[in-house]
């Protein structure tokens, strides 16, 4: 059996989960502390790549024995996996769940659902402890601009050809993507979340949607204007990219037939 | 006129508020940056040291022009202040609040009030986002131990000489200080604040309550204890100092004589 994981990480350090070669990514120190942790060689496999400085709170990899030592088992309990790798992972890095998967089990593949937040914060004076972990607009939200935003997000939400909120360049053919739920609120302590649940996201998606719908919340674009984007399926139409410090993947969900039960004791 | 500047800071980097010739502190950069901001040099004082590690929220610090110059004269609206600062402050410095102040203002003295919040999180998998934020405790803390925490908590509400919540070697003489507020609650995002109003505090005072509140959380102590650690007066009668990344200064109260009013535009 190999062994799902679910991983919060600070992104800010790192080139994204995916290693690169160029910058430290979350996929080498992972790697790294599996190894140390389990006895032997590991290979980590994502969910997905995220871009520099996006943050995880539910990233899945699956961590898989390399070569076919008898002595090369994953054994360890799922529950205590968190623990037997906190001595080997930095701060920004930490296992919140585990179970073990069968070995054609990809984390990559089949997902049911995505679910990302990207925040913003609009209070004026900057707040130390949200640096790198949200967008600082330059303007205040009013309710009625959140309410705009959640018009424009309207058009979004079901089965579309999402090509106008893919960045430029990507080499997807098939843009059509499913969005089950996209909503836009304020949250107790102040800071705005767009929330977003899909069946995939296509290269900056999330950003690009954030980042028109915020145009819209200005006055720049009305909400109807969403939908006419859409329709265009040309990304040009569509508003600047958000930055990737508010982004956080939140959730990713597996069909049921799996049997995924995350543990952590 | 001086400048009150209200700050929030995330402490992880410093040496504490105050510089001691043992690493950066937050004084040094607040100072650099006032003379940058406003074009002469400038002298920063503060409501207090604070240690290494301990974060602000609401630190106080006045800003004073250095020497007599007739054009070095601290005229920037206060609402400004923050943005003015913004651009010579790093990240994990922000002010949040600034009024003028006459010249014998001093931030340290004539307090009405100080509240401190103490974060504990008890959660098993660690959380990168909280990493240098919080104290992560061993074992979880049920509603019954918060409870215990809370009754010994109303041992140190009222005025008492607190010598006993005092680290060793201290050489403030009168350790009386009146305990406006102390109760600890669990907040909606699962971590476990202590929260602290008094006149004043002693050395180490707020770090040394919560780790001997702590212990009488895990039965290691009686709720009533508390009472007999007070009247003892005696360092070594208390719990061990809870570690300084998980202390915030939340606000600091001054006479409404001074009209403090904090702008920020």
């Amino acid at each position: 059996m190999n062994l799902l994981l679910r991983i919060a990480y600070n992104g800010a350090a790192y080139c994204g989960f995916q290693s690169q070669n160029n910058g430290r990514s979350v996929q080498e120190v992972l790697t790294a502390a599996a190894g140390k942790a389990f006895g032997f060689p590991c290979s980590v496999t994502g969910c997905s790549r995220t871009d520099a400085g996006v943050h995880a709170r539910g990233f899945c990899a699956v961590v898989a024995p390399v070569g076919n030592g008898e002595d090369h088992r994953l054994t360890v309990p799922p529950g205590k996996v968190h623990r037997a790798l906190a001595k080997y992972l930095p701060d920004d890095i930490a296992v919140n769940g585990a179970c073990f998967v069968p070995a054609d089990f990809h984390p990559r593949y089949g997902v049911v659902s995505k679910e990302y937040v990207y925040r913003m914060r609009d209070a004026r004076a900057r707040d130390p402890f949200q640096a790198g972990l949200v967008w600082q607009l330059k303007k205040p939200l009013s309710p009625a601009m959140i309410d705009r935003m959640n018009e424009g997000a309207k058009y979004l939400v079901g089965k579309h050809d999402f090509s106008a909120f893919m960045a430029a360049g990507s080499k997807i053919t098939d843009a059509t993507r499913t969005v089950y739920e996209l909503y836009i609120c304020r949250g107790a302590d102040g800071i705005i979340e767009l929330h977003i649940a899909a069946d995939g996201f296509l290269y900056n998606m999330v950003r690009i949607i954030t980042g028109t719908l915020t145009e819209v919340a200005y006055g720049d674009r009305e909400p109807a204007d969403v939908a006419d984007i859409l329709a265009g399926r040309n990304r040009a139409g569509a508003g600047k990219t958000a930055p990737a410090e508010g982004l956080f993947l939140e959730k990713v969900t597996y069909p049921s037939e799996w049997g995924i039960e995350w543990q952590c004791d």
